[in-house]
């Protein structure tokens, strides 16, 4: 079973860096009623590596990357709101990407997918909720990579959300995040399986993929959370190996769950395009800032941020909420004080939950 | 010129977690004299990939990995002091480990090392030290791996210490340390050159190698300094390559520069042996840590940390100091907030050389 329905992008589609795309797609799904006035939709982005499947619903009932925050009488109410989750464009999850096949050749595009940006990622969203019949969304709205996102939607589309909510985002990648991302991108470059991006289905770069992503899950989390979780405690028995260093505590057998799972789901080349689309993405780019968000004709934001993210530091948080603020945009910044790091918004629902229900509830 | 020079181990040399060596050596340099009654010693251990050769000397005017901060009228004054570095056993600039040869059969040992543990670099430099007819030092200290290695040296051999100075070390490796350590191991396992330990000299794992040390770069410095060196910075356009997700920002060709200093002098197996006994060290193993300090009859401390570091966290130092204090070691704690992060001994000498200095002229 599946929600999944798909929104055709404009034909041709500008890709920000140049370059276009034809017969270009976007996957998504939906939750609750699109009411008579047309305004009650709710633009939602993902990070990095989820797909459109946020929640159950009728049509798919199994659980989704947010499953507790999406649905009936939840923070993002569908029975309040018309809430449309993209797959990001550039992702693996039924949007086109590096992955999907390209119309023009019949073959998969691989690295010959046009440069991927975070613009790139906004636009394709905003066309997407324009086929839907939504001219102005009440919110749009992401975590991580979809925190960029909505900054750039908002830098892009004037007019075209009443309302913006970013959690643990970034108006500019730091240093210290692009020095990370381009380890695990290297990682992946280094397996001779990828091959210059050209790897079979059967022989993909299952390694160096589960390498970056073990890397990506330590940034995800915090010291102190695994800590209290794992602390020094032994490998699982059935994950011990009798090979030259195997791992031998249970955070390396946690990591290697987390990495296989990842690797069987998701292709290394559409990772590959989205990690550098994080590491280019600067808002700055778009104009000064403060003017952006002005022009962007928002009427309330809510900036949310975790103290104990290592990625997209609170202080990041912060500048966004300021700058918000400075563009005459009532926002509330919300610095959250988590022990789960940067994926905390996928994990401590209760209070992600209060604060996204208490900004929506606003309407 | 080198002013290296050779101890030699009792043979055999009992190993932590079992086995022997025979015929085991540590490299060592020297600053100052001994004076008569042995008892200006100070014993000085290293970060995972330091050599013997802390600072310049007569013998090799060469800048040391320490330099401004021992020799003559600084900090660790070799006026006063007699001061030794000992390369780590295992590692490879001298002292016996997987790069050096096994006498029993002519060859390299590889991976036929036996098992280390911290607690055999606390022995080994415990028995250097009496080579050269020390009985007991006046200061033991070290930073990192170094900072270990000398709770594991007070825990060993009680009253063969009169002072110990603790540097952004651990009294057990944390879960968050653990996973990040073996990723970078896990980047040379995976690299097909290391061929399970018995690379040649020509192809060594370099890729994993400089995959591992990017990765140890990132978790030595703080996201704050980036932000400050390096912001957005591009790469040096001598730096650029025409490769698919080449890098693209300065601080990619940081991390490339040093991965390719340290891949040229480093050992990989050496680095894996390294490495994981950093993982395993755990001061419990020895008895109840407060105890234990009480046993080793320590009259002074100094335990230094860094507010910044990401690695060994300031509260893990303050723990340190701590169970110095309830051992009844009067013990100074130096909360540092230098932004280098966990390299920051190395960088910031004023900082450091103030704590160190004012510590050691106590004597």
């Amino acid at each position: 079973m599946t929600a999944r329905r798909y929104a055709a992008l404009p034909d041709p589609f500008p890709m920000w860096r140049g370059g276009v795309l034809h017969g270009g797609r976007l996957a998504f799904e939906t939750w609750g009623t699109l009411n008579a006035a047309r305004d009650n939709a709710v633009l939602l982005f993902t990070g990095l590596s989820a797909s459109a499947h946020a929640a159950s619903s009728p049509a798919d009932p199994s659980d989704g990357w947010w499953q507790g925050m999406v649905g009936p009488g939840l923070a993002i109410d569908s029975d309040l709101y018309f809430i449309i989750c993209v797959n990001s464009l550039g992702s693996c999850f039924g949007s086109s990407g590096a992955a999907s096949i390209d119309p023009a050749t019949g073959k998969t595009y691989r690295l010959s997918f046009p440069d991927l940006s975070v613009e790139d990622i906004a636009r394709a969203g905003y066309e997407s909720a324009r086929t839907l019949g939504i001219e102005r969304l009440d919110t749009i709205m992401g975590p991580s990579l979809g925190g960029m996102v909505v900054l750039a939607f908002a830098a892009l589309f004037p007019g075209a959300a009443r309302r913006l909510l970013c959690i643990s985002g970034t108006a500019a990648a730091a240093p210290f995040t692009i020095a990370l991302r381009s380890i695990q991108r290297e990682a992946i470059l280094n397996d001779p399986n990828w091959a210059g991006g050209n790897y079979s289905a059967e022989r993909p770069p299952s390694a160096g993929q589960a390498l970056a992503r073990k890397l990506g899950t330590v940034t995800y989390r915090s010291a102190a959370e695994w800590q209290q979780r794992f602390g020094r405690d032994p490998i699982r028995d059935d994950m011990r190996r009798d090979t030259p260093f195997a791992p031998e505590f249970a955070v390396q057998g946690y990591l290697e769950s987390l990495a296989q799972r990842f690797v069987s789901a998701f292709d290394a080349n559409c990772y590959l395009y989205l990690s550098r689309a994080m590491d280019r993405f600067e808002l700055t780019r778009h104009g000064e800032p403060v003017e952006l968000m002005r022009r962007a004709r928002l009427e309330q934001a809510l900036v949310i941020g975790v103290q104990s993210d290592l990625l997209f530091s609170i202080s990041e948080q912060q500048a966004i909420a300021q700058m918000l603020e400075k563009a005459g945009v009532p926002t509330r910044f919300a610095s959250l004080s988590c022990i789960e790091g940067h994926d905390a918004f996928l994990v401590d629902i209760a209070a992600f939950g209060g604060e996204i229900g208490g900004f929506l509830a606003r309407r």
